[in-house]
């Protein structure tokens, strides 16, 4: 399966693609990470977030997006912006009729390094090591954008082979 | 001018259209509220927000969209939704490159009541003496957004001449 993660910000806007299933090794497609000027308006800054997702969308075409879940920090304007950029996210999937996950940072940090309270720099290098590539990607959120596709790809997974135990439980007579 | 006002929300999303200008009487055109389950996925839940408010800029053509800014409160939970759904909602609009203000809850309640700590109810009565309407407009969501594209006009109004008074301050050689 492919997987678009979506790390978003209204300033820096994470979004990385992985091809894998459990069990196999996972693929780096392509990471990028989206920027928008704090001098813009935000409603034009969420258009611009909005034409980059979309525009992901179309050319790589994922099975599934897996957003970062929005906690409260203690930053309250940048939560602000971070959940009016995960809402358009979630708008631009939804849109198309494909599934979303969110998934929290600490699910992330704990699927990519066996540690919900991993750093970011622990949390690059596993992702670098995952992948197989030469370096950690940067800046951060691009490769937290990667971990939230990894974390969804393992723990689809796990969530595709529960659902398919319990559907064979109710099926059986 | 014609404004929408939005009271962003993902449980209740208040739009109203208000038609007037500063010194003149203002007329309500149409009033609602947009609801969406807390059973859904938020993701389905913002794009219906999303329909309903492309819904409304075609069939009304405001000039301008009000939304109302949004801040942190005590409940954290509703805060993201809020801001999700606020910033839908000025993507809707900036895509058809409409002008988009935001204005704070005491902004709007100062403007219609001439205290910026009125009450609901307050609200409501001026909005309905404002409005010259029989009743005040239910739920509050719904008072709300039109009380904030009544404050826009207004303040839109003032902004206006002090652009206009800049401007020609400037040309003076």
């Amino acid at each position: 399966m492919r997987v678009l993660g979506i790390d978003p910000g209204l300033t820096r806007c994470g979004m990385g693609v992985v091809d894998g299933s459990v069990g196999r090794p996972l693929t780096l497609v392509d990471v990028n990470v989206l920027r928008t000027s704090a001098e813009v308006p935000v409603a034009h800054r969420l258009v611009t977030i909005e034409k980059g997702v979309d525009a992901w969308l179309d050319e790589f075409a994922p099975d599934a997006v897996a957003v970062e879940r929005v906690f409260a920090r203690s930053d309250v304007s940048t939560v602000m912006g971070t959940a009016q950029a995960s809402g358009i996210a979630m708008v631009c999937a939804a849109r198309r009729g494909l599934p979303i996950a969110l998934h929290t940072p600490s699910e992330v940090k704990a699927a990519v390094s066996g540690n919900g309270r991993a750093n970011k720099q622990q949390v690059g290098a596993m992702v670098t090591r995952i992948l197989r590539l030469d370096a950690p990607p940067k800046p951060a959120d691009a490769a937290d954008a990667l971990a939230l596709a990894i974390t969804h790809i393992w723990r689809g997974g796990a969530q595709a082979r529960i659902d398919a135990a319990v559907a064979a439980a109710r099926s059986r007579p």
